[in-house]
């Protein structure tokens, strides 16, 4: 193979890739096709100039229900002088729309009419009096729409390339035509390939992978205006590859192949592409998605044309990513239409970020306006976290050749929501409870926003310090007093005056098998000889809670057999003893029922809002304080097993500096 | 009729509405449906949260190729001083995505693995050597994706009320679901009335309307997330709408009665609605649209039950905006959604407008932004102008009580294209030319963006001076001396360094009958006693050079039949000579093309680009700049009739302070 994971800047794969589909004379509108004008146009992208055929109006039109008449003839008239014009000579009734007589020049509202009989009654025949009386002049061309007011035929009506609209299919029409001619949808086929994949709704066990990458890159293929057609899961064969490839390459003009494009033993993508054309591009400098392929399979083996195959990376931040940045753009230049470009917005990044220097890395980040600083929280880094791409609200690109960025510096996000929404984004940094969650969706019923970034305690603190979030989300226990959090606001938030805003007590407990079997109901269980324990890591929240209540009660925390193993996340200790790998550990209520298991709640902690005073009152944050008040949202998180609400609202305390 | 045409206020009018809507239970959620988690569900909202039935992933999963290890057993490893490891006890081969032995809690890379066979030789069999050596060692949780990571079971995935995209669908399904549940699509029937009305794609007489309302009635409705259906045209008949309606009413949940919904003597709408069920609202305080009716009609004799029907207005652009304004809102609360609200962007309004004081005023508007000022360019304020929608960037609302805005005042504009369409946007306002649409195409081809906004070759010149445009289009003759532009800028433009580029020498001419029957050649032949002219208006440009010429010419123009009736635009003069109004008028040729008549060139108007200096210079104008050089765009706009473009990109003058 000519090409094997070197990778390339993404410019430079883009300019070989351009380069390449030129060659096939792909660089360009794929086809023209012609449809009629009606509403499945929508969407669709003029492949031709509409230039008008007709003028709209077509004619001079009374643009109201009146009297056409010639404006001259109406001059001199006024309310103690009235004028009296003939029907038909002078005078002739028009609905709105109706052609102008040749001779007239003005339409009088027949609201300023008096309509006459022969006799200079009042005429019941509205249409056709004998004559009429006016009590005002009226000027040239009022209440006339002349021809082409609208639009002149010859004129320009819509640009080609041009995106087509609701309003857009009524300027056609109005031009005069009934069909259009539109860029021809790109088809593109998209093979999932892995022995370890099942397909949505299996039940799975453990090392089943649910495949669902290729419903994402059709979803995404067909906003950019394609036609995706997704494959069933093919195995990791290279013959089987082969074959699904060879067939997509008929009736499509992309295959999207994914995955198997690293360089790995199942890793079959390269070779089959290979085999079948060629592969110009093994590996791009892009985080996540590097082990991108791009490469031209022929469409048959006769026929001499090729279309592009790009082997698109398994994991699913990786493939969404691969998707927006390299394939849209084919999709783009295929259907005439202008390159997109996001919306940007200049923020202040609240969080250092590493990044690899040889790559352009792609961070995803919540926003919101803090004050008046725009601030980006990054979200989780991993290429396997597709709620980090659900939950964003932008994208920072960190260029090649530079390592990171630090905390306060400034960056360009693309935006992926609405500007108005950014405005209103209420902005939690810190501990993440799941009742936050529900807490957002009651603030979004209330025309607010409220969305949260997790970065422990003390680095929302952190985060409010640098003002850069309007509250944050804590759980701080001084062992030494047993007083949550306002002790280490005192350290860490001097001079900002604070308020602390009872939010839950949060149940924690011991995660045990279902029916408790080995019989474990307190702390002091845990030093039987037959309890093992499985322990969170040190400077954990839980870990802290655990350490204190066990000196509270003078148990020694190195007679609990497993004190030292550690865990990272309450999951992952209730996973340890669905397993059996231990018998208990400590965490909360929704790991225990994550995964089917039994919860022994032993006590309490609290779970507080910090909030600087500034925004506890400011418009910004009535939303988010009204639904602490509101008794449906109290009843909604009252559902969530191991909580209690009382607290909820309530100012425990203002730290003044 | 209870309500008769009486305007009410926006909010008023709503109000009513929502009332009604709720006592027929109707103010909420239509229905909901589950549908399978493929990619049509793309855009469809959800009915109910997604909360995780899974995790994702799982299992603690491996996250690259390599072998799982128990990361104490790593200890000590360094380059000089490896380890080795036994395969099966200490060390097991994984690919990416496998499941982690139970006892392991790390994955050392394949690349950092030297595998080895029971002789300590390098093993063939990369995934079961006897041992491997390593040489470093691994911390706790390396290259491993722990349970959990991305979704964990029983959080919540999605709100309620979010409109899928295509990421969503794969956060769906990675937290264990096929299918899911989503609001209804709301069915909304189009009934298009009116014996004026033809279908589009007829061919047209005077007094003809082609009746493409109820396709951008329908295309709107579509793109809000509903279902629309378009009733053939029903012609003025009450028993005929009555009949249309009550059929609609059946499988429908909304009924758009296209038009008839003012008060003449064939608006039958309310008449209509009125005996099928109620009239609540007959005229709502907005501009264009007032004459809207709301009510609601029985879906049967038998059943008690009603759905809300509108009487929207004819015009088109009052058709667009009362779709926009009042139904949008209601399709959204039907879908579960949140009311959406339009990305706003505050400008200086570079016109006045005056506004009636009792209604809100919708003013489309072009946008751009000029040195550090956002200036926002009325268009057309016709009710009848669907151009003014398809051409507009935002809509300005001129609100209830304000009787206008004036030049230079603050505004706030919704914005309809993206704001990043704005930023790169070149404000053309002034004497607008159909060669400018044509530019305008090939300034995008370059990224750039040009709109025009038509006050005239003045008013240009006057924008320019309040700095509310980047350049204006200008073909001033001063009669005394025959120099275009110049003397104008020296005037209205001091203090200001501008530089008049070439754009356009514009081909005026007499517009005749097809052959020129009457044998006109000449201004000469104009005092012909068999000879009718039509003027245009005083002040218009061509006016100015019909009077120029006549005076050089030494001709009388009162000799002239038919010099004072007067024409407002060269469309309308072309329409009094093909109606055989006139003999002839003076005009471009586009006027005579449009309307198939003879052009007969008498001379050349200059038609020059006015652009200050420091606009110019920018690089917001270089595409612009460059496409004046564009061979392409040369040939291009030389087929258009009348015209010479040598003068193209040429500096004519700078004009200095």
């Amino acid at each position: 193979m000519g090409v094997y994971l070197q990778d390339i800047p993404v410019e430079e794969a883009f300019r070989v890739l351009q380069q390449k589909l030129s060659e096939e004379n792909l660089w360009g509108v794929l086809g023209i096709e012609t449809i009629p004008l009606d509403e499945n146009a929508l969407g669709r992208v003029l492949a031709e100039p509409i230039w008008a055929a007709i003028s709209s109006p077509h004619y001079h039109s009374a643009a109201m229900d009146g009297f056409a008449v010639r404006s001259n003839s109406t001059e001199g008239a006024t309310l103690t002088k009235p004028l009296e014009l003939t029907v038909d000579d002078e005078a002739v009734y028009v609905d709105t729309g109706d052609p102008l007589p040749e001779w007239a020049d003005a339409v009088i509202p027949i609201e300023q009419v008096e309509a006459l009989t022969k006799d200079g009654a009042i005429s019941q025949d509205i249409r056709h009096p004998n004559t009429i009386r006016i009590r005002s002049a009226i000027v040239p061309w009022q209440n006339i729409r002349p021809m082409g007011e609208d639009i002149v035929a010859t004129q320009l009506v819509l640009p080609s390339g041009h995106t087509l609209r609701a309003v857009d299919l009524g300027a056609i029409a109005a031009s005069g035509w009934s069909s259009i001619k539109v860029t021809r949808k790109p088809k593109v086929a998209i093979i999932p390939t892995g022995d370890e994949l099942v397909p949505i709704g299996s039940s799975v066990k453990a090392g089943d992978i649910i495949e669902y990458n290729s419903l994402v890159l059709a979803a995404q293929i067909r906003s950019y205006g394609g036609e995706p057609q997704r494959y069933p899961i093919v195995k990791d064969e290279f013959s089987q590859i082969q074959k699904a490839v060879k067939e997509a390459a008929k009736g499509h003009d992309l295959i999207l192949l994914n995955a198997g494009s690293s360089a790995g033993s199942e890793d079959y993508s390269a070779a089959v592409i290979q085999s079948l054309g060629e592969v110009f591009v093994h590996g791009i400098a892009v985080r996540p998605g590097h082990p991108v392929i791009m490469g031209m399979v022929r469409v048959d083996e006769k026929a001499g044309n090729k279309i592009p195959i790009i082997g698109v990376p398994g994991y699913p931040v990786s493939a969404a990513l691969t998707n927006e940045i390299f394939i849209k753009p084919i999709l783009e230049r295929w259907l005439g239409m202008q390159p997109s470009e996001p919306p940007q917005l200049e923020a202040i990044m609240t969080k250092k970020i590493t990044s690899p220097a040889g790559d352009d890395d792609y961070i995803r980040v919540v926003v919101g306006k803090v004050g008046e600083r725009v601030c980006a929280a990054p979200l989780s880094r991993g290429a396997g976290v597709i709620t980090s791409l659900t939950q964003a609200d932008g994208l920072v690109i960190v260029p090649r050749g530079v390592q990171g960025i630090e905390a306060g510096e400034k960056v360009k996000v693309n935006l992926l929501k609405p500007i108005g929404q950014i405005e209103k984004t209420i902005l939690a940094i810190g501990s993440h409870d799941v009742s936050l969650d529900v807490l957002a969706q009651y603030v979004a019923k209330r025309n607010g926003r409220l969305v949260s970034a997790n970065v422990g305690s003390l680095g929302g603190l952190l985060a409010l310090k640098r003002g850069e979030a309007h509250l944050a989300g804590s759980h701080l226990l001084q062992p030494e007093t047993g007083i949550y959090n306002i002790p280490y606001i005192e350290q860490y938030l001097p001079g900002i005056e604070v308020w602390l805003v009872g939010f839950a007590l949060r149940t924690q407990g011991l995660i045990v098998l279902p029916g408790n079997p080995e019989n474990i109901n307190s702390l002091e269980d845990l030093v039987r000889p037959d309890v093992t324990f499985i322990n969170r890591q040190s400077g954990a929240g839980t870990r802290v809670l655990l350490d204190y209540e066990l000196k509270k009660r003078g148990i020694d925390a190195h007679s609990i057999k497993g004190y030292e193993r550690q865990e990272f996340t309450h999951l992952a200790v209730a996973a340890a003893v669905a397993s059996k790998r231990a018998s208990c550990g400590l965490g909360i209520a929704a790991a225990a029922q994550a995964l089917g298991l039994d919860f022994i709640p032993l006590f309490q902690e609290e779970y507080d809002l910090v909030i600087p005073a500034v925004y506890y009152e400011s418009p910004l944050l009535k939303p988010l304080l009204e639904t602490l008040e509101d008794r449906e949202f109290r009843h909604q998180v009252g559902q969530l097993p191991g909580y209690d609400f009382s607290p909820m609202g309530k100012i425990l305390a203002r730290i003044k500096p």
